[in-house]
């Protein structure tokens, strides 16, 4: 494995995240912006590249740079093709496209990942392939389940240090789309953090005996009647969803629920979903979105880079 | 029964629909505006209807007035407190609440009806009740099942002409946010309906395995991988979320499949849910939602106006 300095890039839809990773694989300075590749004009990914990382360049003039995420999408630097499941450390290091860049070097882009569905229907990610390469390391060899709550959450099942399937849930895209544009998100008013009612949200979703289409309604209703006070709503819808994936993917994982997950995102999203799996009666770990930094250091030096 | 000319409005939240009843029953005269709820500034719901109606009411000076929909809720011109299921319509007849107004005399506005799911959270209806009642006419009694598709569809339960109990599915409000807001309307270029996408829909959301977080995730996958060509996806996605509600609807109707639906509606959506509900073997019969007026009728009729 080769040792050295990298500079590592998460480089999403909204969001920038570059890494400056030691020999160790750690975290030695790390910086964030709001430049994801929607802000980024075509042709202008090297140079916002290059001015996020100049100093880190400057100190470490031979670091290696590798970057994930949205970057290599058909809207990103280059599209990278996707890779299919299963999908290991070495699969994803010898997929590399590597791009010559004006003071940068060598920039390597890491593939995304896709797998069919049972009904034979494509999924795909970006980004989140990586975070879960870093997580490997901690995880071992065996059986997992690693879930990465967002706009797109992705349910990947690993084993043997290997992706072998994942799925997709709209759950974040749709939280906002009702927040922001439906007849509930007009009844919420003073919003606060309300876990009663999150509860609630996430009991409903495990009822069998309707579905998601019906039980958003009664966001409505409960806030018309006065059965839940305005403040709330927001908590009931947010545990409506998650439930409802929850007891999708666990249902979809395999025969039997997973007997643990590791959940890996931001602080309050990541305490929603650990909540949310305690309701179903599995325990779960958590991990930081900055383990992204250890699989962009894993992947580089697999590569040898 | 009472006898004599009617007039008959249902008043949406954004539709206005008036009817001139003959003492049959039948539509003598219509008229459809835009003017719903939502177009009325308070206090301005009187001067509408008077200008939609002064023509039928110089004809037929003594006709009964009387309106159903939103027009009876908290935004429209007075609230009409609900009813609760089970109710007929002797109960609905019983529950009009009268208005004066000048130059129109006594106007009824027809109370909506509510009731709890399972789960115990109400569900409410405004305006679907009379249409029902207005299709009762011909069911006769015993069990029936009726839906009304829209942006929010209702199904309802009837037992020996009564309204026995109903849920609503946010189905058309999330097609409308889908297709207008999300990732997955910005792929739809050029659409055409195209009947083998909607029935692959379907049968996508026939599979118990995911759910339709995850189902939507695939508009996107198949649009990605030249799968499904961009004009078809609308179609793809229509089948999607009528193909969920009707896999959630026939399961929550009772322990087994009813064994045929009464479909009230518009042409091109009812003629999908006809056949979302055939691809589950379920026949249906259709009505457009003209009902209304016959169900107006029944209601002045039996309140004796």
């Amino acid at each position: 494995v080769a040792e050295g300095w990298r500079i590592g890039v998460d480089w999403g839809t909204t969001r920038f995240r570059a890494y400056l990773i030691a020999p160790s694989g750690s975290i030695a300075a790390k910086k964030e912006t709001d430049q994801g590749i929607l802000a980024v004009s075509a042709g202008g990914f090297p140079a916002v590249l290059q001015s996020a990382v100049a100093e880190w360049r400057a100190a470490h003039p031979d670091a290696a740079v590798i970057a994930a995420g949205m970057v290599g999408s058909r809207q990103g630097w280059r599209e990278v093709p996707y890779l299919s499941c299963p999908a290991g450390l070495a699969d994803i290091a010898g997929a590399l496209v590597g791009i010559e860049a004006d003071g940068l070097g060598m920039v390597r882009l890491v593939p995304g990942l896709t797998a069919k569905d049972a009904d034979g229907i494509p999924d795909v990610m970006r980004g989140e392939e990586t975070q879960i390469v870093g997580a490997m390391a901690g995880l071992g060899p065996g059986s997992h389940v690693v879930v990465l709550p967002g706009t797109h959450s992705k349910w990947a099942v690993l084993e043997d240090e290997r992706i072998v399937s994942f799925a997709t849930y709209m759950t974040g895209e749709l939280f906002s789309l009702l927040r922001s544009h439906s007849i509930l998100g007009r009844l919420m008013r003073d919003t606060r953090d309300d876990e009663a009612a999150f509860r609630r949200g996430l009991d409903t979703a495990a009822r069998p005996a309707r579905n998601l289409l019906h039980h958003l309604f009664g966001v409505r209703t409960l806030g018309l009647f006065d059965e839940m006070p305005p403040p709330s709503l927001e908590s009931y819808l947010s545990g409506l969803l998650i439930g409802t994936e929850i007891a999708a993917a666990i249902g979809a994982v395999g025969s039997d629920p997973p007997r643990s997950v590791l959940v890996i995102g931001g602080d309050a999203l990541s305490t929603r979903y650990v909540q949310a799996l305690a309701a179903h009666g599995i325990p779960a770990e958590r991990l930081g979105e900055e383990v992204a930094a250890l699989g962009l250091a894993r992947i580089a030096s697999r590569a040898g880079a």
